[in-house]
């Protein structure tokens, strides 16, 4: 690490903890990329992650949710979902944040409310509060919700001839009731929340992003 | 089904939840399936299951939990059981008690709590708010505790030959508060526990445990 890389560094008293959310299709893993260049090229120590599957028991739940024969009930596999999240927000994010890096996350408890709780049948509020047992209330420096139309992130993820999983083949309307609940989630936590255009270029939606992250950079 | 055995069924308006707890090498096992054959030969339709590897799922589950090759965090690993859990009084054992059946089952939602709670470093009071989400507050009709002192099951397991597996294998004091944990709920909760002693011999422990239930059986 070179000497203006630890003083960038020493400068957070601790890390920030960014994370992505939006519909498959929205290009979060994009912009996450993009984020996480930015930052390194600006000094910064960068982890970055994603739920479920960042961590080998991530992995290993990620194969029971996604690709077991029998049906899994609506609590169980939110259970799942949120033993993979403590395992990896234990062994994972939180040493990241006391080393002081930038943690940059794909999806995270606004998903499991708006994938979950208002996509199915349990309660958001339920669905919130297993997870903030499970992370012992890790709370995002901010969020970036990007937002893009059912029929807009259908297109996308067509002409990426990406293989739809369990999850991605769900009705339409579901995936409306999940747009609108992140929606819902982020205007009820301005502070937190950036919520971008998903219709933009890659570029203009980063520039949103880096402005917005750039202030909690300079923190003391 | 003879006509004996419906009028005996019918007899129940819903089925009877039976759940044995203690710790291992208490003789639950021995004693679950004395009990069941007692209530066959009494006319009577049992399902007898456990937990962690009640369902299909649960298989998986438990594979995670016993032989993952990392550490897995007390949280995450609370949430695996209790998504075994949910996925079992789900889809096997709701459905036996609304066709009047009788559950037998080896460890519920008190040995979560004598292990995972008052064992470890989680809250008995948070896992056992986790157990009655996962299930939607399945309550049990009758829970059998098999109170040995860590001595007697020990030599019980080395005599067995028993291969101990990751549980097993902890500290003695470990058991000594689990044992003291189950204690202390069952002595919270009379009316629905039966406290037997584990030094007894199986046949006076079976009869102790066919005393506390025939009144349950009568019931109309």
């Amino acid at each position: 690490m070179s000497d203006t890389e630890a003083t960038v560094q020493d400068a957070l008293d601790r890390g920030l903890f960014v994370t992505f959310e939006g519909g498959d299709g929205s290009g979060k893993s994009t912009q996450a990329a993009l984020l996480e260049r930015w930052l390194v090229d600006g000094g910064h120590t960068v982890m970055r992650t994603r739920e479920p599957g960042g961590t080998e028991f991530g992995v290993e739940v990620r194969e029971i949710v996604l690709h077991s024969r029998g049906f899994i009930t609506p609590r169980a596999e939110a259970l799942l979902y949120a033993a993979d999240r403590a395992q990896h927000i234990a062994t994972k994010v939180r040493p990241a944040l006391h080393r002081g890096e930038i943690v940059i996350q794909d999806r995270y408890i606004d998903s499991s409310v708006a994938y979950q709780g208002s996509g199915r049948v349990l309660g958001a509020d339920d669905i919130r509060s297993l997870s903030e047992w499970a992370t012992e209330n890790l709370v995002p420096d901010l969020t970036v919700l990007i937002d893009l139309d059912e029929k807009a992130a259908r297109a996308r993820l067509d002409s990426d001839h990406k293989r739809f999983d369990r999850l991605e083949a769900e009705e339409n309307d579901f995936h409306q009731r999940v747009r609108q609940a992140f929606l819902d989630i982020a205007a009820a936590d301005p502070e937190r929340f950036v919520v971008v255009d998903g219709t933009l270029s890659p570029d203009e939606i980063a520039t949103q992003v880096q402005a917005r992250l750039e202030p909690l950079l300079r923190r003391d």
